[in-house]
């Protein structure tokens, strides 16, 4: 076990809870740590490219696909949402206070080399494909969860 | 701290959420480590039994366990339930994909070894007896989980 | 790493999970261990002062401020909330089965010394300063987290 490794599993694809894993892992490897998110679920919707893809997909997966948000620009709250709403605000109020926006946030995670990991059992469940995913996200199952996890001492699931 | 031992609190009662901690449960249990899941609020919905059961439970109690789920196959989604269309959308699509349905996840669970626990406290707030919970389960406190949690290496919460 | 340290993140500001949070927090430092508790985000309302508080914020920030729950008699369910009934019975149920009231459960946290944070960036975006919080809440990013997280043996995420 390696005092200087995190992961972090995000489940949920709200703006607000997307926001706070990327805090989180910023955070972390902004004080030297090795930092893995493993992004499962509607957690696959922070990392989806924001331009429609053309993955083959079947009519149900086609659906779920094509109903979920497409990156972070798109997410909503799960609070306060107000049909799309509370999310203008909240960024509005971020750029006020000088807090970096989720893109940017994602970004910076990119430069701290975080690695990005995208739940291959999930992506067949809503129907992405490697394609539908921003640049430089690796897909994996939940063994090589497990064996990063194995080796962090701090293992959060938002 | 014992590097083959996983925890996992279960608090939602969400199908997707569901299938999340047994995908991690099963997954860590077929690596070869002992898990031990923790059943709390909602989460208890998840290894209710399907059949109506006779407890004695006050009005309050029997209000909310007769408006709750009665396990596995009667959850919703936590987003795009659609009024229950979305959990069966996602049960087709899972079983298109050749993915254990949280029926089957569940069985695997036990077939590992999986310890199930039930968080008593939230057993007495949801009025559910143990009569009313899938066999095998244990009924515990706070004190416990953290006895096993304190002897293992990850510990999540979903 | 001490294995008598806890570390817990409230994120959400739902009542069943400030209960489930504080259940987990209080049964910890009843075993003997050292616990510290982040509220972030909407986790923020769960230590909110029951009063409105005057203070400087820009017209953003009042209206977020403004609609959010102030403290734990006000916090609704994240399921079965029935535009506030969910919440009233489930006090009652608690009440029945001589369980501790979420105030209740935080004045018990205080008297065992349980450290509680509130995570500064969120306190920005939502609009709330330290006039907002009750007594004894500290103030800290990131950072401070990982100090605590680096070293507890178990930390999770509510």
């Amino acid at each position: 076990m390696d005092p200087n490794k995190k992961t972090l599993i995000v489940f949920s694809g709200d703006l607000d809870k997307a926001i706070a894993a990327f805090i989180l892992a910023n955070g972390a490897a902004a004080m030297g740590n090795d930092v893995t998110m493993f992004f499962t679920f509607w957690g696959l919707n922070i990392i989806r490219r924001p331009e429609k893809v053309r993955v083959k997909r079947s009519p149900l997966q086609a659906m779920f696909a094509g109903m979920m948000p497409r990156g972070a620009q798109r997410l909503g709250l799960s609070k306060m949402n107000f049909a799309g709403l509370g999310p203008v605000l909240m960024k509005r109020v971020m750029r006020n206070a000088n807090i970096s926006s989720l893109s940017e946030l994602i970004e910076i995670a990119r430069e701290q080399e975080i690695t990005m990991v995208a739940c291959s059992t999930s992506m067949e469940v809503l129907g992405l494909a490697k394609e539908d995913l921003i640049d430089g996200v690796e897909i994996a199952g939940v063994a090589t969860y497990f064996e990063y996890a194995d080796n962090a001492n701090v293992n959060l699931m938002v």
